[in-house]
């Protein structure tokens, strides 16, 4: 924290301005973890709370750098009538040791100036009520001002970062793969489709602003797989989109997907190894940098009080490998009853993924070598005919069920080409075909959703309660 | 380079096989930078060229981890019918100190093994060859193979995490605002709408899938001002869309934007200075992580030789700030004629732009305070009648003209309320009315083409030239 600290001194230096005080400006987060007393420090935020005695006034001050608040102690005459919860306030004055046990510094006001007050008839949140996430939905605009989604959004902010770096460190180039694509990838569920909103007006008869039609992307693979034939190791993270019914609590319209794609890769154990070192490094790093703000979920949010250990379980343990066959087999020998009968060739329904994460221990399982024709064409073929399979892999996570897919890519021109032809596609993945003519090397890869990933780690059961915006949902449409 | 060594081998200890011989997997950057010689070595790449002689056969190798190659020594006998340009292989050997000034090192082959071949006939890149960027363009499938493209990927990821690296360090929240919303933000462009594409299908009498309409994003910024009213720091960087004519040299349908909103902000200087350190400090990361392949950029692709100087001179002189009212008077003082006659209240153009830019000195130029009538709602009303103007500000730079947009946003409800309801907006902001009743600050923030940034650093002409994909343009549409 010390070390932050000189560089956010730097940093405000640099970003404030030279006509004001000579005045330290600090967030919260710095101030509270200051390893010595200052004289001369402001501090900018929003008041959490505010407690008149007769001898002193009490303020809390939250500015969004960290769960905890700032203690402000001023002498009563400072109160005045827009000092209210949710007012914005600027607070200058001397950062003290505290006397109190529950925080290490306080921050003793000679000034406190309102600069923006709150409607607190208005203001939907109430200080020091823990509002249920059903109820802070209604409010997109104003609910990031919560505990909750404060800490959420934190913890977004900083698994975002992690698995940014986690693909750097080990060397994969970043790719923007496109959005707006005329391809389906894969078949993997219901498309958006685009126009310009003026052609859009105009009924029938309309041409395409692109001369082909143009859908937002379901997956980035294909692209990616184009660049780890250029640079071996290569990552995307960005918006994906499926027009599925989103009012469920697991699916939205859009969300985000981390893809990787290895080249020179002959083996599924390549690429899990991936997967499970991306998910633990993830998990831990989130973990490391906001304790509290994972503590808060953990406590007052997950459905079980269970979430916590099993993390620590999940980090701490090698995730589980079975293959689709034994897959199957457990599940035919489950004395518990499915919707859906499991049998060699079907697919596996959510119940079914979460009975196999249970009858392994609650652990991350790993289901690997799917039937082929389950599948997508670009998989590998495992010639294990007759029960016909291909290298594909899904991580299955507790409480949600998938959370990863993967599998090596077929490379061999000659299965690819008679599979495509098949399935009446050559003519539509020519560009495809032609990556296995030029250099072509055995390669995998895989995707992972990041918002199951952060209802995985956390323990949030609606999948809109771990985005920014509840978009496309109940009220407010931002 | 032996730090990264030692990281790298732990990682690929762990990626790799324990099955495969004790060779260790290195990428050809790495293999460059070793700083030892080393026994048992396995590098995996494609071959850029091969020449064959009587006593020795020469290869180079690449692999997409840096612009330079692996050269590869072998005896004749390992040759073979299928090492030619553009195959794949994996060569063992041993790493030893290169006799040869222009190299390090280089691998003396053992083994020899390729692992796809490639159809050179059919294959579009020739081995030596520099072809111009509008040949590889038609084959957007491929063109990450050749030399430019490989090194603008590298810059492109590095700048992306530069990017981040930036707003990290310095306590900006990173948030993923939404892509798909109904919020055209401030009319800056023409929309993308979105439909399912079975409703699609259907002509008229068509139902959303949404419940109102809905677009591709222009901006992010009224839902990052959101966020800035939590954590005071706030940013992202993502795609965003405009339905403009994707044939100019200038535009793109989908292009990446980075945002940053600040609260407790007075004064367009603090705006300002946050550009000028993101411009500063990303390019310094560029120069200083992938010199080469800057270095060929300003060498080779770029329209004139000054771009290096001209970079240098950027990052080492303070941006220059003028208002659009001197802005003006230098227009029209000028002895060259304009196409668009300068006028107080008119928008300056790009001519105009990159008139200001050569005025100033070649360097990157801010100009501040524009007509009010010229600007959106949410900027910070100057009260400075007669010539009546907001605290906006756009960064000009050379070769480019506009780079960045940015502003004081409107906080004070009485002002916005009026200007919203004479523009009869008022009821559709009625939510961004909101965050003004409850704890409002004074905050601004900027936004910033990435594939702008990209040109403006490397001298690139065309802005399909700095994207992965050079998608709905010419030939292939992936």
């Amino acid at each position: 924290m010390l070390g932050a600290w000189g560089g956010w001194q730097a940093f405000r230096r640099c970003a404030s301005l030279p006509r004001t005080q000579r005045a330290v400006r600090l967030r919260v987060r710095e101030a509270l973890g200051a390893r010595e007393p200052a004289d001369e420090v402001k501090v900018q935020g929003w008041v959490r709370s505010v407690r008149s005695q007769k001898e002193v006034l009490f303020l809390h001050i939250n500015d969004g750098s960290s769960l905890e608040n700032l203690q402000v102690v001023a002498d009563p005459s400072l109160e005045n009538r827009d000092l209210t919860f949710g007012s914005a306030v600027e607070v200058q004055g001397k950062l003290v040791k505290s006397p109190h046990r529950m925080q290490n510094v306080e921050l003793k006001a000679k000034t406190i100036r309102v600069v923006g007050p709150c409607d607190t008839w208005l203001f939907p949140l109430k200080t020091k009520e823990r509002h249920p996430l059903e109820y802070i939905r209604q409010f997109p605009h104003l609910r990031c001002r919560s505990n909750t989604l404060g800490s959420l959004l934190r913890i977004r902010s900083e698994a975002t970062a992690a698995i940014h770096s986690f693909f750097q460190d080990n060397g994969y180039v970043h790719i923007h793969t496109p959005i707006i694509t005329s391809n389906d990838c894969e078949g993997a569920g219901e498309l958006f489709q685009i126009e310009t909103s003026n052609e859009a007006r105009e009924s029938a008869e309309k041409t395409h602003f692109f001369s082909v039609p143009a859908f937002l992307t379901v997956s980035g693979q294909l692209h990616l797989e184009v660049m780890a034939g250029a640079f071996t190791h290569v990552f995307t993270f960005g918006p994906t989109f499926r027009a599925e019914n989103s009012q469920s609590r697991r699916h939205l319209a859009e969300f985000y997907m981390v893809e990787a794609e290895l080249s020179f890769t002959e083996s599924l154990q390549d690429i899990m190894q991936v997967m499970e070192a991306l998910f633990k490094t993830t998990a831990s790093t989130v973990l490391s940098k906001c304790p509290r703000d994972v503590e808060l979920f953990h406590k007052y949010i997950a459905p079980t009080q269970k979430t916590k250990d099993r993390l620590e379980q999940m980090l701490k343990n090698k995730f589980v490998i079975i293959s689709y066959n034994e897959a199957v087999e457990i599940l035919k020998q489950a004395s518990q009853t499915f919707t859906f009968k499991p049998e060699w060739g079907c697919d596996l329904q959510t119940e079914h993924e979460k009975y196999l994460v249970k009858h392994c221990g609650e652990v991350p399982v790993f289901v690997i070598n799917y039937p082929y024709d389950l599948k997508p064409f670009y998989m590998r073929d495992n010639e294990d005919e007759p029960q016909h399979t291909v290298a594909a892999v899904d991580l299955l996570v507790p409480g949600i069920g998938e959370l990863c897919g993967g599998s090596l890519r077929e490379e061999r021109l000659p299965f690819l080409e008679s599979r495509l032809q098949r399935l009446g596609l050559a003519d539509a993945y020519q560009w495809y075909l032609d990556l296995r003519k030029f250099g072509s090397v055995p390669h995998g890869g895989f995707g992972m959703g990041f918002e199951r990933y952060l209802q995985c780690i956390l323990g949030v059961d609606n999948i809109k309660d771990v985005i920014p915006f509840p978009r496309f949902s109940h009220s407010c449409l931002l």
